[in-house]
């Protein structure tokens, strides 16, 4: 019962504790939670409130309480956690938060261990629409790829980035600063409850919790370690999103950032991390899986549909291949241009494409042949 | 008369060759352009039309052709040759081009040597509005700083980097691929005048030459070559100005660029060179300032007007300065956010000026004091 026992001691933690509280978290790693707790409740002097909250928690009626709603405890014992967790044991601080969290109250069918190739994406909360509409293009071609979209069900660019990995059929994962029980913001129930229903709402915070400026600055390293890489979209100088980031920094997690124009004060914190060297400039949904997919290892670790045709295409054809429209024709420069490849290029890929029977050239120029379909890879 | 002869043996080397003979010219680094002129001469058989032209050019005669048009022909032995032009001798070619030019054509006051401490802004010639806006203002910093502004006077970020600078009542040179004695385009002959008449208009090209694709690809490694750095403001995946970044790359220069949406296809290539580690990110004229002075050095290289009173402040000081608004107040949040700087440091930043007495607040927030002026060092 060792096991058992091991787990109730972290559900009372989990409960008792605020989310990145590194002390307990590097007191947890070294002894284990049933030792952890013997010590916490014995000294009575020097975090008498925490010792309180322990007493409180009655881990089976917590757990039970829980399971009615759909929401499971996960801890490291767990066949689905999420090793990448285990990095924040370093002891790593930021505003002095920190160490891995004792468990995780997860909500919803998709296991943890399905984020081994997952990428986060995040952002202002008072996003442009340039940079909701990058967001979402960004987000939809990682889940394309198979790499489900983290974010924090934001405003913004983490709302973009959940409904761009949704749009496009793929996995994405909002990891919540209040209870896994709970929906924060509110005008956002919808998409936390979809995203609950198809994949998973993720939290370290306390069932019942509301979110704090602790709970928030928590969760984002979740957001980073969970993730291996982080894609910055729009954010001002002094925006969350760049916690988030220098989490993804001290995890030695790519971390990556879109321009945007120099004039756009939502863009300012991305081209400040860049200049800087912290973040990789990323212009697409395919640069960031270079940067993060150690060669294509991204498309292999989790599951896929079955394989299409136009699998191990080179990138700049599947770059041409994504520029081709659906509807009408279009001119290979104006492939070249969207695809970003030259036009004698393109007019070779074009030809090549045509020949395996994907895109044809019609009176208005090329279009997908009908049922090709999009690149499965991309 | 040694020196006159090499002197005039340079003017008909120059009538003769294409501009960016990478051999002709390392025959001259090493020989002299006497011999070098002898040498060429002998040998009818290799370069029957390069002889031709060596032999219908009459130097005394091309130098008053050119004085009396207000043009000077300035060779190393001259006090202002621009001493940086010698790294070209380094054997550095792009596309087969290269190597010191024999000597320059100049139109205008503003002496060679003057250019040392400057800064090329280029990009493409389709710009935006945005792209032109940015250029414009990049271009007004650097010349206030007392950083002259090179460009080519072609359409687009060009012309926007001379007119910036212009309008800020700084440096502007303009380098052309046709003589210095014609302009080229057409449609900037007012522009190419005002720059000729007030600083100086460059070619390397003969006399009433026409621009043709070689004199432009070697009239770029001389942009980059004269200047410690080089500005990229748009660029499609192909635009003729990652010519001139390609330059400044292999002469060691600083390479900037300027960000954009990453759905404009103006600004393609500038990311794809940040991307690909060869330029630096850079969102503002203070930002060029930084990374290609040495430790302000550029603001001591070239003559400057009489010292202001908030000379020596602080970048962040300069930077909220030149945030506040002359004609009407604007909140220190609003100010900040230009400034790039954050609220609480801008309202102390703003305290300090407005104890400098640059600065007052008023009923509808921060203006700049009456007279006060822009800051000069920047």
């Amino acid at each position: 019962m060792s096991a058992e026992q091991e787990r109730l001691a972290r559900v009372r933690l989990s409960h008792a504790l605020e989310p990145g509280d590194a002390k307990v978290a590097d007191a947890v790693a070294t002894l284990g939670a049933i030792r952890t707790l013997d010590e916490l409740l014995a000294d009575t002097e020097s975090r008498p409130q925490l010792v309180d909250r322990v007493h409180e928690a009655d881990p089976d009626r917590l757990l039970s309480m829980a399971e009615r709603q759909g929401i499971r405890f996960v801890t490291p014992a767990d066949a689905e956690w999420p090793t990448q967790l285990d990095d924040l044991a370093h002891g790593q601080r930021v505003q002095g938060l920190g160490g891995v969290p004792v468990g995780l109250w997860v909500r919803g069918p998709m296991t943890l261990g399905e984020l081994s190739a997952s990428v986060a994406v995040v952002g202002s909360r008072s996003a442009t629409s340039y940079g909701f509409d990058v967001a979402t293009d960004v987000a939809a071609t990682l889940a394309r790829a198979g790499a489900p979209v983290i974010s924090g069900a934001a405003f913004g660019i983490d709302q973009a980035g959940h409904r761009g990995a949704l749009a496009a059929g793929g996995g994405t994962v909002a990891v919540l600063a209040c209870g896994a029980d709970r929906v924060y913001p509110a005008a956002h129930r919808e998409l936390i409850e979809h995203i609950a229903q198809r994949f998973a709402v993720v939290s370290e915070a306390p069932l019942g919790s509301s979110p704090t400026k602790v709970r928030f600055l928590s969760r984002n390293r979740l957001i980073a370690a969970l993730s291996r890489g982080t894609v910055l979209v729009e954010a001002a100088i002094r925006s969350g999103a760049l916690n988030t980031a220098h989490w993804a920094d001290q995890l030695s997690r790519v971390l990556m950032g879109v321009p945007g124009p120099v004039t756009s004060p939502t863009s300012q914190g991305v081209h400040e991390q860049i200049r800087r060297g912290g973040a990789s400039l990323v212009t697409s949904g395919l640069e960031v899986l270079e940067l993060v997919g150690a060669s294509g290892e991204h498309l292999m670790a989790v599951p896929r549909g079955p394989e299409r045709a136009h699998d191990g295409f080179s990138l700049q054809e599947i770059r041409v291949l994504d520029a081709v429209p659906v509807s009408r024709g279009a001119g290979s420069e104006s492939i070249g241009r969207i695809a970003g490849v030259g036009v004698q290029e393109t007019e070779r890929v074009l030809l090549a494409l045509a020949g395996a029977g994907l895109v044809l050239e019609g009176a208005d120029g090329w279009r997908l042949v009908a049922g090709a379909g999009r690149t499965g890879g991309t």
